[in-house]
C-alpha cells in the first residue's frame, strides 16, 4: 500500500572523517523516500525551487511519485554539518530554511488514497496539517526534533494526538518524556498519543516500546533492534530517516500489521539506517538492492537469535 | 565445572540519584562470585583482613568457596564513587587500595582442580601470576580497565596473550584497540591474544566478537545481547562484574562450550548485569533465585526474537 510522506528535500554540506561532499541531495523525505521505495510506492509532498532533473531523476530511478514537491521561487533548505568529533552527533554549522520558510503542504488528489502517511521532521503545525487532509489513513507515523520540543510543545502536542507511531532519539524521547529514565520516559510519550513509540539509539540499535502494556510489564512487550556492526561509518547523516524508511515501508507492504509485522519492521529499518552510513549522502541508498537489503536482514537474525 | 576467580573484595560507599550506602560489601570478585554461584561452583582468591563473620556468610549463603580469602594485616580496598550525573558512568571521589597493594595471590590446593579461570580487574601482573598457576584449564576469562590500559600496557599485553576471552567496554575497546570504530578495535584487541571478545555497552546491551572471522564477514559471527530495559537503576555498581558472573558462571555449567552456549551465556550475562542494578550494591543478587534469572532469560529471548 502506498505511504504519503511530507517533509523535507534539501542540499546538505557534509563533513565527516572520511571526506566533505558539498551540496549533495539531502532531507528527511529524501531519505525516507528512497529507503521506503524498496519496500512500497511512495509520494513526496515537499518544496525545493532549484531541483533540476538530475535531482527528480534520483526519485524517479525508485519510482517515487514526486508530484506532491512543489517548485516555488527560492532556494531549498539547505544545512551544513560536521561529525569531526564524534559520528554520534552531528554539528550543525549553518541552516538555511529558505522556501521552507513558507512552505504550506497542499496533497495532491492522487496522493489521496495513501493509506500510510509519514510526517517526517518539520514544524508540528504543518504536520497536523497533512494529517488532517487525511483523516482515514490505515496508519500514521512521525518524527521530531529537540527543537520543537524545546520552543514548540504546544502544537507538538497538538500534532502528538494524531500519531500511531512516534519515531525519536533517546535524548527526544527523555526530553519530552521529562525522565531521565527511558522506560518511564517512553511511557510519559506514548501517553501523549502515539501507541507505539521507536526510539532509535544510533550504533547501539532501536527500541519498540508498546503503550498496551500494562505498568511493570513492559519489558515483556518490548522489542529491540541491534545495530549493525559496521567497519566503517562514512556519513551518518539521514540513517534514522532511512532508519523510518525501512520501518514504515516494510509495514506498508505486509497484508496485515500484526506484532511480528513490527518486529520484521524494526529489523528493515535497522538494516537501512546500517546503509544509510556507509557513503556519503543518499549515494548508498541510489545503489542499493532488494537482495542486499534481505542479505542484510537475515543478519540481523543470526546477530540476535540463539539457535 | 568449577571456577576460580580472582579479584577484589572490598568495601564500596556509592551515592546514587536513589539514595546512598556506605561501606557496603563490593569488589569485583565479589559481584563476580556471587552472579556466577547461580550456575556453578565457584573458588575466590582475594584479600582482606577486615572481612568478619558477616561479610562470609553472605559468600557462605552461595556456596562460595572462601578459603582462598587472605586475611592479612590491614584494612581491606576501599572505594567511594557516585552517579549523580549519569548512571553510566561512576565519578570515584576515593580509592584506597589498603592491603590490596601487597597482594600476592596464592591458589590452595582445593582450587587446582577448577577448569575455568576468571582474572577479575586487578593489576596485569598479579592476573598473570594466577594464570600461570593453572596452566590446565579449559577457558581464562578476564577483564581490565582504562587504568591499566594507559598506565600498564606491556604487563597489559603479556597477560592478555594467556586469555581466550576478554571482557570490556567500549571506551576500553576503542582505547586498547586504538581505533575509534568499534569493530575495527575489537579485531585489534583480539589479535593481542583473546580469540572472544565481549564488549560491554551499559545500558544498551553487549556485542560478542570472534577472532576468527575472516576479514569482512565479522558480521555474520558477531552475537549481540540488548539490555534489560529497566524503569529503576538503583546502583550500576558492579553491572560489569555481575555480567561476567552470569556469562561465565553459564560457560562453565555446560557440558559442552558449543557457538549456541556461547549466545546464551550472552543472555544470561545481561540479565545478570540488569539484577545487579535493582538495588545498592550486592542486594539483590543476595535475595535472587534461579527461577528468576530463567524467567529474565525468556524476556531476553522475547525481547529479541522475531517469532
Amino acid at each position: 500500500m502506498a505511504i504519503t510522506v511530507v517533509g523535507s528535500v534539501a542540499y546538505d554540506s557534509i563533513e565527516t572523517p572520511a571526506g566533505r561532499r558539498e551540496r549533495c541531495l539531502g532531507g528527511a523525505a529524501t531519505y525516507f523516500s528512497l529507503s521506503a521505495s524498496f519496500f512500497t510506492d511512495v509520494r513526496v509532498i515537499a518544496v525545493g525551487e532549484d531541483f533540476g532533473p538530475e535531482q527528480d531523476a534520483v526519485f524517479h530511478a525508485r519510482n517515487i511519485d514526486t508530484r506532491g514537491i512543489e517548485h516555488t521561487a527560492g532556494k531549498s533548505f539547505f544545512w551544513e554539518g560536521s561529525y569531526l568529533d564524534s559520528l554520534n552527533e552531528a554539528k550543525t554549522h549553518h541552516t538555511e530554511l529558505n522556501v521552507f520558510a513558507a512552505f504550506d503542504p497542499k496533497l495532491p488528489d492522487a496522493y489521496r488514497d495513501s493509506e500510510f502517511l509519514f510526517l517526517a521532521n518539520i514544524d508540528p503545525v504543518l504536520q497536523r496539517r497533512v494529517r488532517e487532509q487525511m483523516p482515514n489513513v490505515k496508519l500514521v507515523a512521525g518524527d521530531t526534533m529537540n527543537y520543537w520540543i524545546k520552543d514548540h510543545k504546544p502544537a507538538l502536542l497538538e500534532m502528538l494526538k494524531g500519531l500511531d507511531v512516534l519515531l525519536i532519539n533517546d535524548t527526544e524521547t527523555r526530553m519530552l518524556g521529562q525522565n531521565p529514565n527511558l522506560v518511564l520516559a517512553a511511557r510519559a510519550v506514548m501517553a501523549m498519543g502515539p501507541r507505539l513509540l521507536v526510539v532509535k539509539h544510533g550504533e547501539y540499535g532501536a527500541t519498540l516500546f508498546h503503550s498496551a502494556s500494562p505498568k511493570g510489564a513492559g519489558a515483556e512487550r518490548t522489542f529491540k533492534a541491534p545495530g549493525f556492526p559496521l567497519e566503517e561509518v562514512v556519513d551518518p547523516t539521514g540513517a534514522g530517516d532511512s532508519f523510518a524508511g525501512g520501518f514504515f515501508g516494510y509495514l506498508a507492504s505486509q497484508p496485515e500489521l500484526t506484532p511480528g509485522a513490527f518486529r520484521r519492521a524494526m529489523f528493515y529499518g535497522s538494516a537501512m539506517g546500517s546503509f544509510a552510513c556507509e557513503r556519503f549522502g543518499t549515494e548508498r541508498l541510489q545503489q542499493l538492492t532488494r537482495a542486499e537489503i534481505d542479505e542484510r536482514f537475515n543478519i540481523f537474525r543470526e546477530l540476535t537469535h540463539l539457535d
